[in-house]
């Protein structure tokens, strides 16, 4: 299996206290040690850093653990390979182009005997449930709304059938984001914490790192965390419910339909 | 304007010293600060690097730089913006999926007027005259071949037909690859080099660096390295004739067609 790491504001924010606590998963404190990726929205565009090696000992993170990369859209996936080989194309996140904009998305889960047929538009590059079940989403959106984008509650009861159906497969925890909707479905495991005014200081699980949050935000600032697994010990994180597909918006999860 | 560099190599090859050279033209020894971009190829897989600051000040442009990313196909771009702002959605190379396999291409040049319809699989995210082209393109191969990747000597008649028409727009070098064949196009300026047995050292143009390639080959290695303008002072560099398309292989330009 793998971990989901996103973030979800109002204003953009680096997420470089929670990577390192999540990057550390990769190989010290935990065994997702098969490669990791993280993509940051910025406005249209979109920056993705993949790596086949464990995120403990990849350059590439240890840039991401200290650069920041200020983003209101953040995906991060550490794979622990269940389905393809440890290779650079079977890493979250994936990345297509969908009415212009680029979506990303990145699973935690398991979808055995999962081969969707007959896609047109997508296809997947390496050889993961995980980029068939993306490509499967896009493709049905796309078919669904073939020239422009719809409105999030248009989107939603579309991208929740879909994704029911492909989470009969298996296990189907993913989030997807093309830089302004930001959509968190938990199958199985997934929760949340919202940060907001007013802030306090935060502790790593994973490693002995504190943030005081006071001194870096606005009392404005709003900032969702989702995360596999909690990422701090000191905050309360909230489950998502098995089955639930969230919409974060501006830091805060909606739900929909 | 802005500037291309690309390798292509038999054996996967750092691109440390070119890309030292190249990116000290993005601001210090060359006008081209408007942002920058490398994809390496690893198997199907790609890394695309992008960030919409000058490479000379760029902490990720410093990773490419020192860390060695071993790769045959590589595309690498400078921008000095013609069109489109400078944003990151805007900096080259772009990538995109075509027949399972990440395509990637970057442009030097300018096409004003160039506003191609009726594209049904790709659409542009930025607004360069690039992006489009490069989705024209694609568009193009996909629409005369909807279902498999033909052969290098398939593909090329159509690529240079679809390349010539538009270059007729305006002025149109580019480099394109998907990984396994990779195509360097000249409109007005671009040259290579292809290095071989017997190795020797080389000299940059933009930095007092030498690198001595005996040192760090073995006898059957052979790399080509394809850029604007020369990036060593004491190599012999060959110019690309305007108006033809060469397609690289292990390290070899290839004049099809």
């Amino acid at each position: 299996m793998c971990q989901l790491l996103g973030m979800n504001c109002n204003v953009p924010t680096d997420i470089c206290f929670s990577f390192e606590g999540f990057a550390t998963r990769g190989g010290k404190t935990d065994e997702h040690r098969d490669g990791w990726g993280i993509a940051f929205f910025e406005g249209k565009g979109c920056r993705l850093f993949l790596d086949s090696k464990p995120s403990i000992a990849s350059p590439i993170a240890e840039l991401v653990r200290c650069y920041p990369i200020r983003s209101t859209h953040v995906i991060a996936h550490i794979r622990k390979a269940t389905q393809g080989k440890i290779l650079l194309e079977n890493c979250h996140p994936f990345r297509r182009q969908l009415w212009g904009q680029y979506w990303v998305f990145a699973h935690n889960g398991d979808l055995p005997a999962f081969a969707p047929q007959g896609m047109e538009f997508y296809r997947p590059v390496g050889d993961t449930d995980s980029e068939k079940a993306f490509c499967l989403i896009l493709e049905t959106l796309r078919q669904n709304f073939p020239k422009e984008k719809p409105s999030l509650e248009g989107i939603y009861p579309l991208l929740k059938d879909i994704t029911n159906s492909i989470a009969e497969k298996g296990v189907f925890n993913y989030l997807l984001s093309d830089g302004e909707y930001f959509f968190a479905h938990c199958s199985t495991q997934l929760s949340y914490i919202v940060r907001q005014a007013p802030f306090a200081a935060a502790h790593l699980i994973d490693q002995d790192v504190t943030v005081d949050f006071r001194q870096l935000t606005k009392p404005s600032d709003r900032v969702a965390i989702i995360a596999t697994t909690p990422l701090t010990d000191n905050e309360l994180w909230t489950p998502i419910q098995p089955g639930d597909l969230l919409a974060f918006q501006d830091g805060l999860p909606l739900k929909l339909g």
